[in-house]
């Protein structure tokens, strides 16, 4: 069996759908993985993302490598007998979170110096580092080292971190093919393409590592501070000479908005903090826009919502009452709303696979934004 | 069907088992009623309450009056369709968390004036304004007004708040028998009676209160410092006094020992903040003794552990990843623990009810406490 297979392809875009198969799921794409950074989406239990439905998460590298660390994740044998979770997982490596957390990094050619963003001490990854953790974290898809760029940097800077990042990526190969899996499941390796907004940066990663043997292949350095429109004809550009029949994960995004976008130029995953974030914020997403909890115009708001699907928490809550544990500061209010954004992104992505499936991919879009976009409850 | 019917005596103790019922649940006795002062236990949800067992828990007059308030939950109709909660729900009448939380209060004999803990705001109860607040709550058991002495306390000064907590407490029965339920369910009204730890005013009290229709009989103003063995010895005096056919609730209490001793004594009912409290922050109860989740002794223990009851948390998660949550501040941490907490404290009443039944309720209690004592986790 094969770990990836594009199942249907969208007449008139490049929206597909597929299917990954790792040791322990069959993973529907495009899929959306929310972001469980230590092993657990925050305010909710593995059991909760069991139940909407989710067999796949994001958890970090650099987090589980602080915390609980090493030692431990070893000894309970891996990452999902440690936190009870039969499904897959893919660890970022945590480049991403040294560069925005970590203090005092250093990066040169043979890797990053960083102090601990918990206790200050000092750590150093080689690329090979990267790879010999995510072997004792064990999670199903793992991802090499990279340089991330900041937005905007110049041409000869993100050459320069191109550079880096392809040597360090080719070493991270090199480790992944010569050690061993520590427990029973195989692991998958992608590759990241970086290069900035520039074009002939981005050709010529993609080109060098699509020489290489890596399982699937992310977009990175994207949705950092650049406007949408600058991300979707970057997207459009790499989606033209990634390989067909591999996966396509573009990392951090996003809205629903920017997902559907992203889609439609063929990407097949996604991961974002954003449903989780906006929930412990009180923001919950529907069919028919976003809601804001806290609003005064809930107060006295008792009738159940119709969002435009199933929502355990809004069949059963009110607004009023949502509102109430908000201002309350019960942790409830966090559990409640994230449970109900996670469901939304999840129907939101079932959606987009049945309307590729059933090849009108692009009316769901209009469709969707125009219901979104005239939010009935603002 | 009457409000309250004993079932069992134990033989050579006053220890009992009996029945309440209320419009919305048969609540076995003895019974704990776990906090959820603003409608729901913090950290879980009303629906894991009910998963666990509990038909009843424990809401604060005070704190809904401030947050949500009144007009929001007389528009909602009532507490138990804001919150989604169909079982029944006792609330306290809010006097003792106005002496312990509220700022500048004054109080005469017509009521208390006191300053909101949340904004400073200022307010004033009446007994008879605690009474239609809890009408628009719609609580299926109701408390009076009464004044908490502190402890120590002067036996004239416990008089003196002894003199204006009858008063109160019987323009609360007055105005209870003379304004109407809100909503469909039927409300029953306890006494509560106080002297501190004077045998004498507790007699007058009791026998003062005895006189008048109250659905149920509290214990107040015990717990609040005063040693154990002093505490003991006015429950026994009370209870001895204490008509037998109403329930008896003891305010404020307590720790499994606390209980077993209480229940001895002959005391039916019992709310407490301790396993909740406890368990956010980190402690655990077993009926092998107590665990300290955060010790460093649990770093690497990844067994599951047997905690002496069917345990949804323990049975799934080890005391490694459990730490782990805690360490990493994870909402998580404080739901988990409070669910085998609650859980703990609900197969401990119903093996103290089996027991009594069994009439072996002082057998059980030594094994029970020599279990606990010798707690084979530290």
């Amino acid at each position: 069996m094969s770990f990836f297979q594009v199942l249907c392809h969208n007449r008139n875009c490049k929206a597909r759908t597929g299917k990954i198969i790792t040791s322990r799921s069959e993973i529907s794409t495009p899929v959306f993985l929310p972001i469980g950074t230590l092993g657990s989406v925050k305010a909710i239990s593995n059991s909760d993302l069991e139940s909407i439905g989710y067999n796949i998460f994001l958890a970090n590298t650099y987090h589980l490598y602080l915390r609980p660390g090493v030692e431990i994740l070893h000894n309970a044998g891996g990452i999902h007998k440690f936190i009870n979770w039969q499904y897959s997982i893919l660890t970022d490596s945590g480049g991403f979170q040294i560069y925005s957390l970590a203090t005092l990094r250093k990066f040169d050619s043979d890797g990053i110096k960083f102090n601990s963003h918990i206790d200050g001490s000092t750590h150093f990854f080689t690329p090979e580092d990267i790879i010999e953790i995510q072997r004792i974290i064990g999670s199903d898809i793992i991802m090499p080292l990279d340089v991330c760029s900041e937005y905007p940097v110049s041409h000869s800077e993100a050459e320069t971190a191109l550079n880096i990042t392809h040597n360090w990526e080719k070493r991270c190969l090199e480790r992944f093919k010569s050690n061993r899996i520590k427990y029973e499941s195989k692991q998958f390796l992608f590759s990241i393409n970086q290069g900035s907004v520039f074009k002939d940066l981005r050709r010529r990663s993609i080109e060098e590592l699509n020489e290489l043997d890596f399982d699937g292949n992310a977009i990175g350095g994207l949705a950092v501070g650049e406007d949408n429109d600058i991300m979707y004809e970057v997207i459009d550009f790499c989606t033209d000479i990634l390989p067909v029949n591999k996966p396509r994960y573009l990392m951090g995004v996003g809205t629903p908005e920017n997902i559907l976008n992203a889609i439609e130029l063929g990407i097949d995953m996604f991961d974002c903090v954003i449903p989780t974030r906006n929930a412990r914020h009180g923001r919950l997403y529907s069919f028919f826009g976003e809601i804001n909890i806290k609003s005064s115009k809930n107060k006295l708001k008792f009738d159940l919502l119709d969002a435009g699907f199933n929502s355990s928490v809004l069949n059963n809550y009110s607004l009023s009452y949502l509102r109430h544990l908000f201002f309350s500061n019960e942790p409830l209010a966090m559990r409640f709303a994230t449970i109900h954004n996670l469901e939304f992104y999840f129907e939101f992505m079932k959606r987009i696979r049945k309307s590729i499936e059933e090849d009108n991919f692009q009316e769901f879009k209009k469709e969707f934004l125009n219901n979104y976009r005239n939010n009935k409850f603002t």
